[in-house]
């Protein structure tokens, strides 16, 4: 039987989980698994089911709209692999942590393309058969660097696009475009060390943890909703390139703890949090 | 308005979430929290559900009864503090925490007693005014210092009774009679180093993290269900007293978390296993 | 045999351990354990022994700075309990942890006196036969009220002053009296969440991970040299309130994590950091 | 100029410290980082030094011989790189990170050859440009195919063995014949869950957090000395293929961080320990 991932987001309401179990009952659905949030402060209320059964995804909308709250988001996809596409720079532990798991079968994910704004990784990619882009930022302007890869991103329509160390900046417009979509890694512990080389701030300071956070973008560089984040113990003997070192391990694995939960339809982006369900 | 904290454990059925929200839903009772989880292998059904309204405890549970598959367990708790009390031996670290929280008002627990085979912590335990009673072990069976121990506990009939260090195999018949609920601390990463000094084994074996284990007490020793878990990191410079200083500061966290779990209601047992919702 | 702690900080030069090592030869002292770090960008060096022996402090240390490049710093204490006072405000846990610790003769440190500028805690202090002090704040200027505390201070000599939640700001008067005596407890991972309530910002974030960070108090406010971090981690169903009791547990563990680490002098001071042998 | 690494395991004396660097100050030898440990039960010392400067190895060796008690263990390595045989069965994620790390130039490592009992990771070793050998277990005594092993790994005369998932026990000859070189990822915090399957073993036992050990192959399996451990919390909701899933980015890691620990010459064994400096 196939399974679907329902997700509802909506401002809480007395019955909104009798109402909504009611729907799915009638049209004769299992609930598999099911979990609910509902914010205290504003009421928001959040729930991810997966289900099992006949759907008609077009009735099953219609009759959940018909119960719940005006202004409520409705989603709901077939449990499936999603279209992907990374981009990346030069540094290949978080790309190659993601092509290890894919070619082990062990991502829900089609990545589709890599694009990378310098051709170091090209070799790595194409060992694994996916296709490679690069696309320069030689002698063009920033704005249409992004038009090129906008327009590579747009020929495979994916669901996610993961930066695997993309060391550009992005622009409003394009983070506006794929709003939502687009998920980054961080190396620092957000929202310590904000901005460059985080590895040598964290150096600079003493600390003694160092850590990894993998953020959807925003307009507000680092500071998009947080999906996952985990640290590493460090000590005064680690150099900065220690700590970076030490650090990449943090990243891969935050990365791809994060590309899973989106991969899972477990995400819900709230204000500028995440509620994963 | 009061609330109250309903916890069903059943097998999984179609409807099983429509039909429990509908009975909450006609009598007119609000879903604060929610949570639920499906075992997948054997198909038993936990619900958490933190609800309220006006509740009249008999129909409510009644009318639950009545939609629900045979053999449901269903519990109604009011959201409030618990009675407990606590056996202790020698170490003052695991009480003392408890004692330093419920002064500050940190724990949803009303400390009745303190019982202890030693006289050691008497002291500790009167500065906070709370009743010690020293049962002692000399010229008498085992059997008999367990019965005296179960007289006084059964005159402060306690919702959850905590082992926060009590050093002493308590035998089958006493865990038999406080069936779920007692909770005690182990002082290693269980399974690893069930027995004897723990700490003292962990040495020997060179292990490079030490942990703790709050489980319920069931009649295999250091078997029960385990409800939470801690570790700390080590190296080879930690001699095994060393080892026990570290794991002290995770005892103490390890219980209070595990007891605080306890005293919200969270805690299903399934097996010899625990689902925390 | 008594035992020394040694401790050294200078500049690399080769032959150091030799020179160093010959001379302890050539007083018939015994290296217990011993441990070095040289910076490997300014080639400072640090070096602590604990040593053992009939020691006559001044001609050792006599014939260290003969050996020694000048401005090095030495210093030499027998290894013993260290006189403590400690600063409070209001909240409870750290302060209790460390008098279970002191109680239970964990601590190598008398605790001589505990200074509060609110009253909450002085039952608290007093059940344990500890002298505690009251110094308002009320009708009296910021400069005043520091005036008293450290009279009260200087009265017990201490070598360590430790803040366990003491919630006003120092001056740099006050900082520059007692420096590199004084051990703060910031309930935030450092450098995250600099200023008031942490636990707020880090709420409003939706960071997944919270934590402490015990520090030297210095000038910079919240950034004074690092001795120890922890964490733990946090989801969206954690309120701010949610975020600090859970944090409390990383605090109280963290700053006496630290403080024991300062107890048996194993901190250096370098820099805005510290190294720590 | 060149870097050695000292590696000094002896038995405690008065003045050892200060006889090794006599010598080493004699030969014009300067010490970059140094530490040493004592066990405190058996007083055996361990000294690791980088030493940089014009060795002579022979006569430096023969000169510490001269300074140090009988039976001492002196090891004087070139800080470089390290022939390493990598032997694995079917899961490809140790494997791969290994590999990844090692185009990317992290790994002080020359990766000689893989060899593996099945052909599945062959395509993924090639792309690497490394050779696969494929040594099958069929119509072959277990003698039989550990000698085919054997005389494959000689070609190859390597450092260190890593077994990266490599899933036969070996036979006591094979262990004997490589001992002190075989480094193996076990799929459990030890020593808990020794033996087969142990993610489906924590799984039953319902355990809150896993583990992953990199340890010496010894003649007792899962008994060799442990090198690095690390965990990651788990709950009620892991089925024990989300734990094994889980598991592998903490074996990766930890199996990685061991291996360093080895290239850097920072492992010593002792009885069945490690010391780490």
């Amino acid at each position: 039987m196939e399974q679907y991932i329902l997700k509802i987001a909506t401002n809480d309401a007395k019955g909104l989980i009798y109402n909504i179990s009611k729907v799915l009952f009638a049209n004769n659905l299992n609930i598999d698994t099911n979990a609910e949030y509902v914010d205290p402060d504003t009421k928001n209320f959040f729930m991810r089911s997966l289900i099992s059964g006949k759907i008609s995804s077009n009735i099953l909308e219609k009759e959940l709209k018909e119960v719940l709250p005006e202004g409520s988001i409705i989603s709901l996809n077939k449990k499936a692999k999603k279209d992907v596409v990374i981009l990346v720079t030069k540094e290949a532990h978080v790309l190659g942590d993601l092509l290890i798991k894919y070619i082990s079968n062990e991502l829900n994910a089609n990545i589709k393309a890599v694009i990378g704004n310098h051709e170091d990784l090209r070799e790595l990619v194409e060992k694994f058969n996916i296709p490679y882009f690069f696309i320069s930022t030689k002698d063009i302007s920033k704005d249409e660097h992004e038009r090129l890869i906008s327009e590579k991103i747009d020929e495979f329509n994916p669901e996610i696009i993961v930066l695997a160390k993309y060391m550009r900046i992005l622009s409003s417009n394009f983070v506006s475009r794929y709003e939502g979509k687009v998920l980054n890694i961080h190396h620092s512990f957000l929202p310590a060390f904000i901005g460059a080389n985080p590895y040598k701030q964290a150096h600079d300071r003493g600390v003694k943890i160092i850590g990894a956070t993998a953020h959807y973008v925003t307009n507000d560089l680092d500071e998009g909703p947080i999906v996952y984040q985990d640290v590493v113990r460090v000590d005064h003997s680690y150099s900065w390139e220690d700590m970076r070192n030490a650090g990449r391990n943090v990243e891969k694995v935050v990365l791809s703890n994060a590309f899973e939960l989106l991969l899972a339809d477990r995400v819900f982006v709230f204000k500028n949090k995440t509620v994963i369900l």
